[in-house]
């Protein structure tokens, strides 16, 4: 068959900063998804979008030729409304473990279709996946079912299904530099939310060392841009900038953050990571037609905790069993007396990850007990010889490693340090 | 082996506009080359110098890299000098095929070592493979041969053995839309032209709608890296801009223009041809020692003529031999009385190309005597009826759409028109 447009013009359109059509942009996604449309092709066109950019006309076509490559499922036959999360990615950032349960305590469905970790920033199936027994492969039918009559959370894989156009794009973003950029960051996470057919959604979207975007106001123009897609595509959509400076509460790796998150749902747990909880659940609540729900008070009484159980239990987890440990140990010290004046989340995530908690490749294994226990948070005062954080791993000679990759954070000193007021720095909504 | 350096970390260099390295360069070229970088990473890296350019250093760098991914040639044992000549491409431009023996008239060597036609503007080797029996390949020692004890003129094919990294970059920047920049066209043709290690180069920098370049400032900016980039390699380089807004001479495809080129050689041929030939002549001979040198004279007394006919036998061709004709021919007359006011060489180009005499694919065939006849240029009077050109062809159902593509040009009206003063509109040299 005669194809309707040529890849090189359509380069070539961008290239010298010319608006890609809309038919331009259906023809070509439909044609990369097809195999007409070569790698090498996309990637040139990737980078003339990262340098050049596109307007919301063509932001929102591409989104939606994204969704058009592939099934759309549609939560709204469903007896309960939907609200869904998603998180631009961070350190210790195990927010959806708590979150999903407590939103779904108050008779929403939430739907996390959730992905691995790669890099520095961990993955919530990784997570999960240390609760012995717990799968998260899921069909269809199996999620709509454990949203509608059973406890109304489902967190698993995301189907192959959904925007097959966007799963081949991001993985050749990621070999070609072309990852950082906001038009395709935008419409890679909208596609598979607005695919996924749900009626809210909430955006965490993460600013710091520790996140894609390093600065507030590339947070802010990617948060502005997921708002305007999610509420032309009709889905009630707010998006929240939260720091990630440092870590996220006092764990980063697998089990550690499966225990710290059931810590939260029995009421207790990290200060930054309740706020965080809450504040993300109370929005989606509203979103939902349910502003009066008291979120803090659903951790307080365990029902929050109870829908944790029955969810882990639907995907074959066992809620009660022991959680994995690491093999190994070692505790990193404060060097001298005097105030903890940063923990980098990047370093701190690197170190996570070269400790086993994380892969370098899609197929590695990650160790399901391995990462770091935070003791100390910038800002405190500490003593000389004072356990700051604890390392864990399988694999002793994997210390060495991690430890490299902690210099030049950590540091003590006599300075007053400024502490945040709040994790949540902005609030973006239409 | 562990890589030296990260493919993805020298694309996000040169995105982030920042300088590449020495290093950087010569790891990404030779990872390119052994197949470690990915085309699809190429390419984007390709786009993002297209986008953010190269400097001086950065080019001069790539295109040593590019030398130094195959073997050099080394014409400096033989007895003669040598001077090369290289067209960036135009419509009607057989030059090379008069210029190389009237060069080597002069106890010059001449090594053309060409390519085939792509598109719209014709191959050396495509023009000269209609005289029969005439070879394109030859082996190393052969073309050493020729052009020391032999007639000193040689035009063939460029061996695989040069500059490997330039011909597999330059089939992917044809297909991602990378061909048009500077740093990689200038880079291209360099570095093939310096691996073949001639002492003085003459290029030949096409501007109009015919030519690649469709600007004299861009096309001043191509010549004066090109000047500089051999410059600093050991070759005496010197820059012509010419003019390709119309074609070049009266004749257009494969046999017509070796029929045209031999009136040339024989003190005939058309002005412009004649006067480009001559130009490119005294600048090749100036640059190898030879400034008194009469080109003008070896054309009228038959010395030029003679190489040829020792170039074409030690290539197998018979320069006796009729040419190839087509088969079939069809009149384009002038719609009324008046003045000609223009020849777009670019749809001429494309209208001979689509008569057979070029390929659109590289592995498809030309057809020998497919092309165009001129028989009026712009600026001249003409009167309703007469023939502005016959179009040649073995197969009559490609006039229509070669008809199609000169439709726009060769308009007749009273205007006056202001014919140009000479081809060649400029010098670069240092």
């Amino acid at each position: 068959m005669a194809e309707q447009f040529d890849a090189v013009d359509i380069i070539r359109t961008k290239r010298d900063k010319a608006e890609l059509t809309d038919a331009q942009i259906d023809w070509v996604i439909d044609a990369y998804t097809r195999g007409v449309v070569a790698d090498e092709q996309m990637s040139a066109l990737a980078m003339a979008i990262f340098l050049n950019g596109m307007n919301r006309r063509e932001i929102a076509r591409w989104t939606d030729a994204m969704i058009r490559s592939g099934e759309r499922l549609d939560f709204g036959k469903l007896p309960r409304r939907t609200a869904d999360k998603h998180s631009t990615g961070g350190v210790g950032d195990k927010i959806t473990l708590p979150l999903a349960p407590l939103v779904a305590a108050f008779d929403v469905a939430v739907p996390q279709l959730s992905g691995r970790g790669l890099g520095h920033t961990g993955g919530t199936l990784d997570k999960l996946e240390s609760i012995p027994g717990w799968r998260a492969n899921l069909s269809n039918e199996e999620i709509e079912h454990q949203l509608g009559a059973g406890s109304g959370a489902v967190i698993c894989a995301a189907g192959t299904g959904l925007a097959p156009a966007d799963k081949k794009l991001y993985a050749l973003r990621d070999i070609t530099g072309t990852v950082d950029c906001v038009p395709l960051i935008a419409s890679s996470i909208m596609s598979k939310k607005i695919a996924e057919g749900t009626d809210a959604l909430v955006l965490d979207v993460k600013v710091g060392s520790g996140a894609f975007m390093k600065s507030i106001d590339m947070a802010r123009e990617l948060a502005s841009t997921m708002v305007d897609l999610g509420t032309d595509a009709g889905v009630k959509t707010i998006a929240l900038l939260t720091d990630m400076s440092v870590p996220l509460g006092l764990t980063v790796g697998n089990a550690l953050e499966v225990r710290e998150s059931m810590e939260v749902l029995a009421g207790g747990g990290p200060a930054d990571i309740v706020e965080l909880t809450v504040a993300l659940a109370r929005e989606m609540l509203t979103a939902a037609g349910k502003p009066d729900a008291d979120p803090e008070q659903a951790l307080r009484d365990g029902r929050a905790m109870d829908v944790w159980r029955a969810m882990i239990r639907e995907q074959g987890g066992d809620p009660d069993a022991p959680l994995p440990t690491a093999r190994h140990t070692l505790d990193v010290v404060a060097e001298s007396d005097g105030i903890l004046q940063d923990m980098d989340a990047l370093k701190v995530g690197v170190a996570s990850w070269r400790l086993g908690a994380g892969r370098a490749r899609k197929e590695d294994p990650v160790q399901a007990g391995a990462g770091i226990e935070i003791f100390t948070k910038p800002g405190e005062n500490v003593r000389k010889g004072q356990k700051l954080l604890t390392l864990h791993t399988d694999d002793e000679d994997r210390f060495s490693r991690a430890l490299e990759s902690l210099e030049g954070t950590l540091t003590v000193s006599q300075e007053p340090v400024v502490e945040r007021a709040s994790v949540v720095l902005d609030r973006i909504a239409r």
